[in-house]
C-alpha cells in the first residue's frame, strides 16, 4: 500500500533544518573568507568521482549528510573563478550577497513569466538600471537571460525580425525562406562563437555571417567592412546587421563603435553590439570612453555575471526600440491572457513575451541586492582597477622580458615566454606546460589562445578579489615556473 | 582622485555579514513555515511600487537594510505558487533545500560551460538521473536549461539538424533555405505555444507547424495525424517530426504516445515528446502507465522545476542519440579547447557544446540535494497524490453541481459554475469574477482557459504542499463565492 498522505518537501523537523541551514551559511562564509589561502584549483580524488557516478537515489538521506557532501566534495573542488588569481576563461567571481539573493529568490519562489507580484517589478527595475548604465533611452526594452550567448541570440532574432518587417515579410509565419534577398550579418573575425551559433539556430546559416578582417589592434577594419558591404550588395545579398564587439574574448579588442554606428545609420543596417565583455566599462569613470558608442546600438548584449559578478546566470539583451523586441517574441496564449485585477493583472506584457523562455526565475534579485549594497559607483571603481591591473601585468611581464601582444585590449593581456632555439610548436608546448603547472599548483589560472596565428597565454582580469599584489605574485611565479621548465630535462 | 584600491565585494565586516545572513535564513524559514497561514496573494502597496521605481543606486546601502527591503517588499508579495492552494499557472512550489542549493551553487561560483571540477560532474549526474527516470538508454545525452520552452526548442533544433543530415544537407552552414523539400512538424491543437515559438526562432516559420485536431479527450487524433502526413507528402512537404504532448497545459491531456512512437518508426519521423507537464509522472508508481511511451522518444523535454519543485529555473532536454545533440550545437572555439591536465581537462565535450548557452550556472545542485534528501520514491508518492487530488477535486465539484470537463487529464481539472439564465459571455464573466475574488481574498488561485470553444476555470495541482483538506476547503470557498456573487446585485 502506498503512503496515503506523503509529507510535503518542507522539513519535518524545522529546528534540525534550521541548524543545518545555519551551518551551511557558516560553511559558505568560511569558504569565501579562505579563498585566498587555499589552492585556486585541485584535481578531484576518486571518492569524489565515485559519489557523482551513483545512480538515482530512491530513498532518503539526512539533509545534514547531503550538506556535508556538498562541503567535502563540491565546495572543495571548484572551477576556481572565485579565487583572486583566476584570470582564465572570461567570467565573474560571484559574491556572497548575490548568493543570498539566489537563496531568497528561491524562497520567494515566484515565476516571473508574468503576473502581478514584487519579483516582476524588480526584474523590470534591474533591466531599467542596465539600460541606464548603457545609456539607452526610456523607449528601450530588455530581458534578463542566461548569459551572453542567449543575449546575443535575442539581438540577432530581433534584427532578423526587423529586417523582414521593413520589407513587409511575415517572418514568423513564413520562415527565413521568405527573406529575399538574403540578409547578411557582419562581425569581426575575432567575434565570439555565439554569433555563429545564433546564425545557425536562427536558420540563417553560418553562410549569412561574414567575418571582417581585423587590424593589428584586432578590432574590425572599417575599410574592409565597407568593401564587404559593397561587394555583397553587388552580389545580391541584403546587408542587414553589423555586430560590433565591445571587448573580444581573445584580446579585449573593441571594434570602432562610433564609426560602425555611423555606417549603420548611413547604410540602413541594424547595429548590434556584443558588449558581454566590455559594455559594463560604461560604469568605470576612467575607462568608459573606451566603450563610447554602445548607447547608439539598436540592440546590446551584456553580461552582469561577468563584471558585476552576479552569481551565474545573468545576461541581458537590451533593444533600443522596445516594441521591436515584443513583436519578435510575443505569443501570449489564451491561458496567460492579462487581467485587470488579481494575480494575472498588472502590466502591458508578460516577461515571457520578450524572449525564448516561458517560466522565468528571479535572476534579478542577486544583482538588485548587490547594486544596492555597494552602489554602482563601487562597481565602476572595481572595473577601473581591473583595467589598470591588466596594464600593470603587461608592463611587469615586459619588464621581465616576456613578450606581450600589443596593444593590450581592455582587461586582457596576451603574452608568451620566448625560449631561444624553440620552434613555434615547441614554444607553444613550453608555454602551455607552464600554464598548466601553475593551475596544478593551485597558484594562478590563465588560459591560452591564438592571435595572428601565434600561440599566446592569456590573462583576462575580471575579478573583484584581484589585488595589485596578485599581479606581482603571478609574474614571479610565472617566471620561476618558466625558468624551472627551461632547466628541466623535459623542457 | 579615484580610490586607488577599492575594496572587493567581500564583506568588510564579516561578523556583521554573518549576522545578516543568519537573520535571512531565519526569515526564510519563518516565511516558508507560515505559508499556509498567510494569504496566498495580495496587492502591493504604493510604497513597494515606489521602491521598485527608483533609478540606479550609485552609493551604498547597508546590506541589512537591503535585506529588510527584500523581506518587507519582496517576500511579502509573491506570485503565490509556494502556497498549498496555488493551482493556477502550471509550475512547481519550490522548496527550502533547493533554496540552499541555489545559495551553495552561487558560493561554489563555478561556471559549468566546461572544465574539470565537481559541479560539472554533478550536472552530468543529474542529467543521467533524469534520463533514468525517463527510461532513456545510456547512449542518451541531455542538457539542463532554463525550462520547458528552451528544452523543447532544443528538441526541435536537434530534429531539424537530423532531418538535414539524413539528406546530406549542411544545415548549420547553409541555413534552412537548403532544406528541400521543406520539413513539416506535427503537434496537437492543444500543444504549448513554445512549439510555435521554436518554429519561428529556428526560422522554419509557424507554417512548418501543422496542428492536428484532438478528440473529445483533447489528445491528438491519430487518424487526423495519419491523414495530415499523407496529405503533406502529396503536397510536396517532407513530414519530419511529430511532437507528442505528455500532459497539455490546458487540460493535462496525454497524446497517444505508443501509437505516435509506432507511427514515427513506420514513417521515418523524429519523435519528440513535450513532457514538461507529465513526463515526471514516470516516477509515480500508481500513474506511470499514463506516460508509457516517453522512453521511446528521440527527444524529450522535461521540467524538474514543475513536479520536482526545484526552484526556478530547471528544465532538461534529453536526446536518445547523444551524438545528435552534440552535432547540432558543438562549436568549441580555440580558447575553450580541451586539455588532458589542469582546469580545462576532463571530458570529451564541454557542456556548452550541448545547447544555446556558453556560460552555464550550477542549476543541477538544487535538484541533486533534494533528490538525495527525499529520495526519488518520495517525489513519486507526491506526484501520485497530486493526481489523486485532481480526481478528488473533480468529484467534489461534480457532487456540488459544478460542471467538470471530462475526462480529467492527469492533474488538471477544468470546471465551471453554470448559472441558469446566463449566456456564454455572462457565464464566463461570472466564473472569472469568482476566480479573481478568491485570488483577492488570498484564499486560492486557479486560472481559466477555453476548451472546445467554452470557457472553464482550471486547477492544475502540481504542489507538494497541497493536502486533501485543501481540496475541500477550496470547493467550499468556491461554492460560497459563487453563491455570494449569484445573489449580489452585480452578479
Amino acid at each position: 500500500m502506498p503512503d496515503p498522505a506523503p509529507a510535503s518537501l518542507d522539513p519535518e523537523d524545522w529546528d534540525a533544518f534550521a541548524a543545518t541551514a545555519h551551518r551551511m551559511v557558516d560553511t559558505a562564509i568560511r569558504h569565501t573568507r579562505g579563498l585566498r589561502d587555499r589552492p585556486l584549483w585541485r584535481e578531484m580524488p576518486a571518492a569524489t568521482r565515485r559519489l557523482f557516478a551513483a545512480p538515482l537515489p530512491l530513498v532518503p538521506t539526512p539533509l545534514a549528510t547531503v550538506c556535508d557532501d556538498v562541503r567535502d566534495h563540491i565546495l572543495a573542488y571548484p572551477l576556481g573563478n572565485a579565487h583572486p588569481r583566476y584570470w582564465m576563461w572570461f567570467m565573474g567571481a560571484s559574491n556572497l550577497t548575490g548568493a543570498i539573493g539566489d537563496f531568497l529568490a528561491a524562497v520567494n519562489a515566484s515565476n516571473l513569466h508574468g503576473g502581478n507580484h514584487a519579483a516582476r517589478l524588480v526584474d523590470d527595475q534591474v533591466v531599467r538600471w542596465l539600460a541606464e548604465i548603457a545609456g539607452f533611452p526610456a523607449t528601450a526594452a530588455g530581458t534578463l537571460v542566461s548569459g551572453g550567448s542567449v543575449a546575443n541570440l535575442i539581438g540577432h532574432a530581433v534584427a532578423r525580425h526587423a529586417f523582414a518587417a521593413a520589407r513587409g515579410i511575415d517572418l514568423r509565419q513564413d520562415g527565413v525562406v521568405a527573406l529575399a534577398p538574403r540578409p547578411r550579418v557582419y562581425c569581426s573575425a575575432q567575434a565570439h562563437g555565439c554569433h555563429q551559433k545564433a546564425a545557425e539556430v536562427l536558420g540563417l546559416g553560418n553562410v549569412s555571417l561574414r567575418r571582417i578582417p581585423t587590424g593589428p589592434d584586432l578590432a574590425m577594419d572599417m575599410d574592409a567592412l565597407g568593401t564587404a558591404i559593397a561587394e555583397d550588395r553587388r552580389a545580391g545579398w541584403a546587408p542587414a546587421t553589423v555586430v560590433a564587439t565591445a571587448g573580444t574574448v581573445n584580446s579585449g579588442a573593441i571594434d570602432p563603435l562610433p564609426g560602425i554606428a555611423e555606417l549603420c545609420r548611413r547604410e540602413g543596417l541594424w547595429f548590434h553590439v556584443d558588449g558581454c565583455i566590455g559594455a559594463l566599462a560604461a560604469l568605470a569613470p576612467r575607462h568608459r570612453h573606451l566603450v563610447a558608442g554602445i548607447e547608439a546600438a539598436d540592440s546590446l548584449a551584456l553580461d552582469p555575471h561577468k563584471w558585476l559578478h552576479a552569481p551565474f546566470e545573468l545576461g541581458c539583451a537590451l533593444v533600443r526600440d522596445g516594441t521591436a523586441l515584443l513583436r519578435t517574441f510575443s505569443l501570449t496564449p489564451e491561458y496567460l491572457k492579462g487581467a485587470t485585477r488579481g494575480i494575472a493583472a498588472g502590466t502591458a506584457h508578460h516577461l515571457c513575451d520578450l524572449g525564448l523562455q516561458t517560466t522565468r526565475g528571479f535572476r534579478a534579485l542577486k544583482l538588485w541586492m548587490s547594486l544596492r549594497e555597494h552602489g554602482a559607483n563601487h562597481f565602476g571603481a572595481l572595473i577601473d582597477r581591473n583595467i589598470d591591473q591588466a596594464r600593470l601585468l603587461a608592463c611587469r611581464l615586459e619588464a621581465a622580458g616576456v613578450e606581450v601582444h600589443r596593444p593590450v585590449g581592455l582587461n586582457i593581456v596576451c603574452f608568451r615566454h620566448r625560449v631561444p632555439g624553440l620552434d613555434a610548436a615547441a614554444m607553444q608546448q613550453f608555454n602551455r606546460e607552464v600554464m598548466i603547472g601553475l593551475q596544478e599548483e593551485g597558484l594562478a589560472a590563465v588560459s591560452d589562445t591564438v592571435l595572428d596565428g601565434r600561440h599566446y597565454l592569456r590573462a583576462a582580469i575580471a575579478n573583484h578579489r584581484t589585488a595589485d599584489a596578485d599581479i606581482d605574485l603571478f609574474v614571479d611565479a610565472f617566471l620561476r615556473a618558466a625558468r624551472r621548465r627551461a632547466l628541466s630535462p623535459a623542457g
